[in-house]
């Protein structure tokens, strides 16, 4: 059984590996105030253009995400995300436990819109009501799509003019950063939002997400809130260690682009086979649909999830590649399709 | 500069390190759901002795912590800690932000006492004031003293007795396991507390802590409360290795072992030059009392911690060893205060 | 200007005041444990036909709420509501506030359906979601409709079968009792929820809620919640006195009878006027669409709000009235509608 | 049985009861926007010689803390009390709940000093610990005390240099501002401290407190918080008309001056007899300390409390006079003390 269920199936990048190996033995400070954690954070800094920056890396994308939040926001203020956004559904009610409350609005293709967070707005007039404050996008999205530079950059504006923080979450940044027609570049990304993080976990990490803060007036007490939350790492070298190799000779992207290739190999030979999409996405998550018969043939050699039901007979499903998949596993999985297709036949 | 700053300075153990590297590529299914993580958890309910428990294993001490207290509690009752207790003190209020009010009492040397916990249920009469439901020790405590299995026996009989739960933080639990006169062992836990957890990052491992819970009420939707507070590590497989490989072949308390020989050799050597110390500690965290000039001279070459001021000219200073400690460092340590001893004279 | 903005435009019915005046000199108790606050549960009990349930009196709605869910819910358990429903719209987050997700649905004429939950649960399904442990409903509705004892019985079974908890917000309960065609009246509800409220404030108290837990499982510790979220009334007794007059002589029917006669006078008026409604209501709340240049004239004589927009020129306004409403009053608005109405012919 | 148990044991003063029947049948917008808080807030503020101050009427002490604490504070930010605070003993763990640890310190008669915030500021230093960020206190104090102005002075001017906000409790200011010596009057407060609340229901009023907020800083969106607590009273308007009959006349003086002429009279009386005191109050609160016997006797026709054990055989007990307090029930209590302590001789 070969999986494409997620991203984060196998370990680290062997180039990771082995530089938590050659500086086991080092003796270093703890709680991320290590020198790798220095160096991992001027390297994120100079490849996004922007040295005033406060970067943070924590362990996970939940974590970073309920730290965030909750870090900005004032008790009663809300963060809007489409419905759904990983905070939105995905993440136990994170966001909820820290008090804050997630509004959501339906999405296009997995993307916020300007007109969906005016909607948002225009609903929440006085005290009796949330007072919303952040809007929260991923790229690439929960579904597989990106967005484009415009369309950030039109949210980015949207949230100024409004009085509003715009965050991303990064959990799939690579893939987003190495997008056939990406646009949006890492150093971009500080000029169109108030925070964001970049994965690492789903990117050949071990685990670790680097918070990027951007905007000066939500850098304060964030380190008070990663301990307060369970977020700062007794041996925090670890998270530098790795984000230092990521940001190296480009590796970072080079895990993009090889999960992305290999999201490409597999899309066009579903879609080859004739299969169609139920979302439009070029990154390393897919959501083909096929024939409920098909997906129970599909399980006994492959591992991937259900996403949904199409109809009586049909169901989208899931496929996600990484830096770990290896080119001879997709086209087995293409063969095994054809085949399959072909009997349909 | 060689560190004695704490147990937490460098990597992993080898075994740990060398077991990451040989699974890397393995592809296993996420959150703690794999193979290795449910192989860690049976070869620890067979080592504590108790196949009722459940084992969740998490990546932080203040992670655990927070997520036991906030899982176990009702939104209005409290956790008894002693003043110098790690949650108490060194969790920026983890607890707090749960909810949950901490209530301190003095110690004895770091312990907690029956008449201590009796002392706040006398005081905690109605619905004015937090109900006290949970007691919480460190073992060893944060002062590097430890609990004879009779002082810990006394504890859970008085919880029992009062309705109360008894948790042991076991962040150090390696070296309590293993210290010279150790009454507590591993599968004594079980019977003498509610729950309790066995800290990895402290002894040898990367990371991780593995929460044991032994009363049944106190074990449903841990799982979602682990999510939800950004517990469940992707990778989870990653926290499954470790502790596997430190309750395979009993590398636990061999890190455990270690640890407190170099605190001995520590101990014996500062105790002759004619030192005392703050506390009586046996573990492998050690309180002396220097002379202000001599901590001077010693910070030039070796990193380590100062606890308290005790008197005008002499401080306390908190020197820790662990599976890591070189013994010629230790040795050089000692010969390094000789002389600085020598010369005072 | 008259207003039929809400019910809670007046002070109280005189005959509560009259009993807060001769009480006014006599010692009680503090905190809701006085002799009038004792009477008022027993008669309460009585009325509901039930002596196994707990009742507590709390000063607001918004409080009654966050103190039932979250005394209700552990922390990762959430509470499903329509996407009107008071505590997802009108309470500032003040669920989320305690740490629990609201999760929403859209509403059939502002009610709770089975199907509406069970779509719910079929997408709530392992630990990376909150997990749905209650509905809520307010009757009536926060748009004026009410729930018939069938309905509300067949939620309450769907919730049994499906282990969640029915709580019912009773804000404007003595209207929904006192509605035409009722058929759920106050003995049925211990028998079809595991908990509720009896309004006040909006039933001619000063202030004040009597929440009424049936479910054993949820009565434990609601008195120290209370004090916790700012609930326990030093002066408890005047929750009490009120309650034990609203609950004497039928006062609480009679005054739902009163607003809901004058909603009736309103309704019939306006329809005869041609006016359609934007939900089906016989309580008294009313929701009828006006033309804009209607609603403007009708604010120069009387105070209400406007709903929500219906095409370009005409909006839903929102008309209350209550035990206080003056019946000449209501006459005066039917006038002046019509009078605007054959001017506008 | 007359009761000295406490200063919420009547309903209110006759004043305040007739304006609220002369204004019951009025119609006013809801929630605090009416016209009688309008000028009550004004009138306050008029006396307090601060118009830039904002005036907020909630309906109870615990919950004004919460929420001024809430609103006031970062999320990993605390707030020191003494270790009788009333937010740190009597509110059930409030703060708490809201996320905020409460930092004890042993108190001087009741009061903080300088000294004690300076030792907290000193153990707090880094992010592993709660960042103080608050100073509470009470005036009168929990056991009766009161503050002088240099006290309260030297407290501010503390708390400025430390960056700190402080915040006085004013839940029996009446009888603080009319203490035989104050020199702290309601003018002065603005003048040092960032926030306070002059409380209503130990004051003469049903329930209200009216927090008022001097420091600009800490105005914004209060009246969300107060929303999302809870504390949003929707016939707001009785607040508004309480704390206008209270700032009118000078009826609260007037309320304190009674409160504490009876104290006094207790306390002549009492002192005459022979019986110490355990603190030395001159307010409405009295702590004298008297044989365990004579306790039981006075039980027998007197409500009051017992604060704590003095040695084997005496106990010190709380009683506690009001605007509402008979002078013929005093001088009752005091004959039949007088009677009890001849028999003891």
């Amino acid at each position: 059984m070969y999986s494409f269920n997620n991203d984060y199936s196998e370990g680290a990048h062997p180039l990771i590996l082995k530089q938590l190996f050659s500086t086991n033995e080092d003796q270093s400070v703890g709680y991320g105030l290590d020198e790798h954690t220095k160096r991992a954070e001027e390297l994120i800094k100079k490849k996004i253009d922007c040295e005033t920056a406060d970067v943070h890396i924590l362990v996970g994308g939940t974590q970073a995400n309920l730290i965030a939040v909750s870090s900005f926001l004032r008790p009663y203020e809300a963060v809007i995300g489409v419905e759904t956004a990983h905070i939105a559904v995905h993440e136990t009610g994170a966001i909820e436990a820290t008090g804050h409350k997630v509004i959501t609005v339906p999405s296009v293709d997995g993307k916020m819109t300007a007109e969906l967070i005016a909607s948002v707005l225009e609903r929440h007039t006085d005290e009796h009501m949330v007072k919303p404050k952040m809007v929260y996008i991923s790229n690439t999205t929960e579904v597989g799509t990106h967005y484009t530079k415009c369309e950030i950059k039109e949210l980015y504006e949207f949230c100024q003019e409004h009085n509003l923080y715009f965050y991303i979450d990064g959990a799939r940044l690579a893939s987003a950063l190495t997008v056939e027609d990406n646009t949006m570049f890492l150093c971009d990304y500080p000029n169109y939002c108030d925070a964001f993080y970049i994965g690492g976990t789903k990117n050949g990490a071990l685990f670790g997400e680097a918070l990027v803060i951007v905007n000066d007036n939500l850098k304060e007490g964030i380190r008070y809130s990663m301990k307060q939350k369970g977020g700062l790492l007794a041996k925090g070298r670890l998270l530098g260690i790795q984000f230092e190799t990521l940001f190296t000779d480009d590796l970072y992207m080079k895990i993009g682009e090889w999960a992305n290739q290999m999201g490409r190999r597999m899309r066009v030979g579903i879609r080859t086979l004739g299969y169609p999409f139920l979302y439009d996405s070029y990154s390393n998550q897919l959501f083909p649909i096929f024939p409920n018969e098909v997906i129970e043939q599909l399980s006994k050699e492959f591992v991937f999830s259900v996403d949904s039901k199409v109809g009586e007979d049909h169901s989208c499903v899931r496929l996600v590649t990484s830096w770990a998949t290896k080119e001879e596993e997709v086209d087995r999985f293409l063969i095994y399709l054809s085949e399959l297709t072909n009997k349909e036949i």
